[in-house]
């Protein structure tokens, strides 16, 4: 349970807020690489912490990332022209480097381009994305160079999906471990709807055990299932600040797959999705099957909206749901959004009732407001350096007797050699056992 | 006309307002029961007084009606499995019984239901209506049986239609009978629209004078109309508070009509149509061809919401409107509808313009004002007994020297025997007579 | 640049605003005359300077402008019924005259109609359209008797779209000559779609110097392009006070054309387009063919809202962007209404940078807020008299040596003869030099 106050301090992120302060501290993903599929190629409109943006790729092949409207009179320059190395208003022909220097004035017979600038930032591209930094040029951290971005193009997959709420739920749905084997599931063996095995480890097992190993880029976080067999099945994620999770993709297989929870305004963010494969093999079409791949859900001309939403409660099938999964929406990241987004633009904090399986949700709060605070008193927060680069996903069942952080931490920190970075910080920890209803 | 004050105080209806208070003081129709038609079916969406609510049937066949949103982190029950006599949450598996008492957590290794209940409300069926009551529980009255919920199954049918406006212009428009033989009627014989025959008693007579006669239950009104040959057209009504009224069916049949306007939030009501036949014969398809059935004019799938609406001017036909009908909209009903809506969501009291047509109109409202002070003292507003349940309505063409309350009210009061029920609050009665242009 | 105040002043037009009571001094075009095609014909739907009115033609061919809403209880007066020179309400059978006078009320058995009265404006039909004058009866200024009203049927044409952008930034669009020959342009010779040809003078010509004489109805501009061959492309329009343009239709036709950007609200304006040919020649097809037709581009029976719209990117075509037009739009209309509502419903003047070339944008903010201020102090604002009536555009290629205020002037003012009509007001001037960005 949150204070009114402190739900509107995570959840809201305009300029000027103080989480919106915070996130303009981190590299952030913009738009797909391909989406400016080619050199001059059409503007893109872009939505990042509530202002309108446009993209676009030059003639020399760099990337711009500026405000929508032209400084002049306020045109959008979406509309606008892409040539020679610049942004060119249609309105009046002013136009614009990636830098935001205006470079020419159509219609003035004495120019004065010298005077006129546009906001831009500046942009990187990495793992088939493009990200920007919208935050102070003297703090601008590290480039995003996660693990996964670092395999070879064929070895990892990215796409995106408009959610309509606050960023903040659809991350604290995607790092909650124990919904997963519970909402996902199918609910008889062979069905033909994704969902997790009814024979699986982690539909088999009892409701998980939380642990969160606090660290200096966010957490290491682990679900617990007893299996009733003297084994434990047991998954370890990271969340990375502010608003990454890289999770196990399944037993037996050496991928890491993950989100990205973005906030384009207050009530609506871009649910990013990627895959990386660590082995020889590339990734295949494993990422559709799962649901993530475009195919029927997203309507990728509609600025990347889903075709499953609100408006046609997100096509909740009751026939399916009596018999082949738990929820009777087609589709695992469906599932998720439909929840996430059935709670309303911004949940109202104050009148939920946490337990000790919402542990990771409760120790996220805690170091969103920790950074916020950090940013406020001109400090860097965490996850502004490059400790995370290295970090992958891991899962495992193993037999009770097994020290399991042993086993798993050297897959999730493959180049410092598994040394258990957590922080041991009580002070994040002991106020993360949920203090309301539940307490144990 | 009211002031602005009293037109907030008599509209909203949210909880903690003054009329949203008193309206939880009555029993309300909540949803059809063939919305829930079998036992542990899919959920169904209700909005009650601006509350969001999902209704279920459990495997024991009780209906339970609750909060649409999990008490644990905020998602849609509505999205719910239900099974085994209890609303289950697919985010984490959280169960709610018809009391709203939790009774499983699926994730919690050790779960605490005892301390987690979901708001819900109790109901009753009767009338083919699923029944709440919404106030608090040392007020709540007696069953709402109503006579033509009496009656076999086969007499009676009940309907429902969302209309785009505040409950109250809804109400005022029905107990308004100055309009009906003018907005409603054909305009030539024999045409096939519905419409109210140019030769029947209706359009045929005068512009009627209206009679309140106020009772403990709401009151009794009549609409005289002379015919011009020595004899008066006398339709006898009841307004049963808050919402509620029963009116003659037309000349020669033994029923009773009625609706229920109930408000959805401030801006939206449900009108509820019913009908009952008090014959040995059954209803019959009588309510299809006056125009309430549902047809092609009600979009059950959507919620109740009508195909004849605002965004598409309600299919106003202006070559039907010069020749066959007064509005050139198909329908009794959607004419009433068309003209409320018209209005805006909330019309502006402070600018109208009442007569003594409007009588009904200003008693209705007094009476409203009278039961909202008298909640706020505490006190038992008037229709919360069970006076009303025997009410029927009559109307008859008299001869102008005949009594026509002794003609009525024997048919209108059957199990009292006709005694004149009206109090004679002169207060009420006195005030009703409109201030604002036409005193005669 | 203006400030927030600024801006508000002059974007607000509701009753009781300082903008919104100076254009109630003016004659405001309402409806085409062609949308009351008959006498007796059913009644439409006139929003303007945020009040909602109908407008009907009685059975004597009188116009009358009304309140939407009945002052009895509220319904609209749109599903009213055209009859018997009076609009009768649906609801109750009142029924109102063209002065507003309720002249009978079907529901009343003792009327009370002279007591009743609806808001009601005087009208009145010129040049295909029906005016309207909203301000105090004392100050109604002469009949609007535009020069181009008063040639014959088969030599003038208007029309009207809705914009979905306040007034100014549409009226700020039309008076901009200087995106003339940038925005419309074609992109090569014989192209199949709209614009100015590449050969033309104005595409020829570079970027212009504008002059603004100040009148007593506004002011008079110029364009003037040196061609660069000793001569140059200069253009002469007018800008009668508070939202006319009249413009010169290209080189070497005797025609005015010309908008009108009327306020519909705050967020909406209605662009009246006008043709006038003063040839010995009906005005044929040429408005369809120069993009203002109706043809595809508006949707008349959706209350002229335009088919090319924000909902859908104004249709742009990417690819005939690159090789046909400078905007990738189809139609010249289309191209101003998308760039000008692609700034947002009301532009935020706060962030603008003006130039040299916007100098006629400036000098209409100057006199809009001068007569803000003349009406403020009961004055009567610029152009509320009647020496606008002979005013016509004009344009020619000159040489460098030619004075081009002798050339055109005659054209411009023909019953004056050419007389320099300019005011020599160093006040406007002045200060209508951009102060922003540009200065030289």
């Amino acid at each position: 349970m949150l204070t009114k106050e402190e739900n509107e301090r995570l959840t809201k992120v305009g300029a000027g807020t103080p989480m919106g302060e915070t996130m303009r501290r981190y590299w952030l993903p913009a738009l797909l690489s391909w989406e400016l599929p080619e050199r001059d190629c059409p503007p893109v409109r872009v939505r990042l912490l509530g202002e309108d943006l446009v993209a676009f790729r030059t003639t020399d092949g760099e990337i711009g990332l500026i405000d929508e409207f032209c400084p002049h009179r306020g045109a959008s320059l979406w509309l606008g022209r892409n040539e020679e190395n610049g942004l060119r208003c249609v309105y009046h022909g002013w136009k614009y480097d990636v830098t935001g220097q205006c470079v020419d004035q159509m219609n003035e017979p004495r120019q004065f381009c010298a005077k006129i600038r546009v906001k831009a930032y500046p942009t990187f591209e990495s793992g088939g994305i493009v990200w920007t930094y919208m935050g102070p040029k003297e703090k601008q951290p590290p480039l995003p160079n996660f693990a996964w971005t670092q395999v070879p193009e064929t070895h990892r997959e990215a796409s995106k999906v408009v959610q309509a709420c606050n960023w903040l739920q659809a991350l604290e749905g995607g790092i909650d471990t124990s919904h997963f084997t519970i909402m996902h599931r199918a609910l008889r063996k062979n069905s033909r709807q994704p969902g997790i095995e009814i024979d699986s480890p982690g539909v088999r097992g009892r409701a998980p055990t939380l642990e969160v190993d606090v660290t200096d880029y966010g957490y290491a976080y682990f679900g617990i299932r007893p299996m009733g067999d003297g084994s434990n099945y047991v998954r370890g994620y990271h969340f990375i600040m502010p608003f990454t999770q890289l999770r196990p993709p399944g037993p037996g297989m050496n991928q890491t797959h993950g989100h990205y929870w973005v906030p384009m305004d207050d009530e609506t963010c871009m649910v990013w999705n990627f895959y990386a494969s660590y082995d020889k093999e590339p990734l295949g079409e494993r990422s559709s099957n799962s649901g993530n791949g475009y195919g029927t859900h997203v309507d990728v001309k509609n600025g990347f909206r889903p075709t499953r939403n609100r408006s046609n409660d997100w096509m909740i099938d009751r026939q399916m749901q009596k018999t082949e999964t738990f929820t009777g929406i087609d589709g695992i990241n469906q599932q998720d959004r439909a929840v996430q987004e059935s709670m309303g633009r911004i949940v109202d904090r104050t009148r939920e009732n946490l337990g000790p399986a919402d542990r990771a949700v409760v120790a996220t709060r805690k170091l969103l407001l920790e950074a916020v605070d950090t940013v406020q008193r001109k400090g860097d927060p965490r996850g502004t350096g490059s400790s995370y680069y290295e970090l992958r996903a891991a899962e495992a069942v193993l037999r009770d007797d097994i020290d399991w952080r042993r086993e798993l931490l050297p897959a999730m920190y493959p180049q410092t050699g598994g040394a258990d970075r957590s922080r041991r910080e009580p002070k994040v920890l002991e106020e993360a056992a949920p203090p309301d209803a539940g307490k144990p």
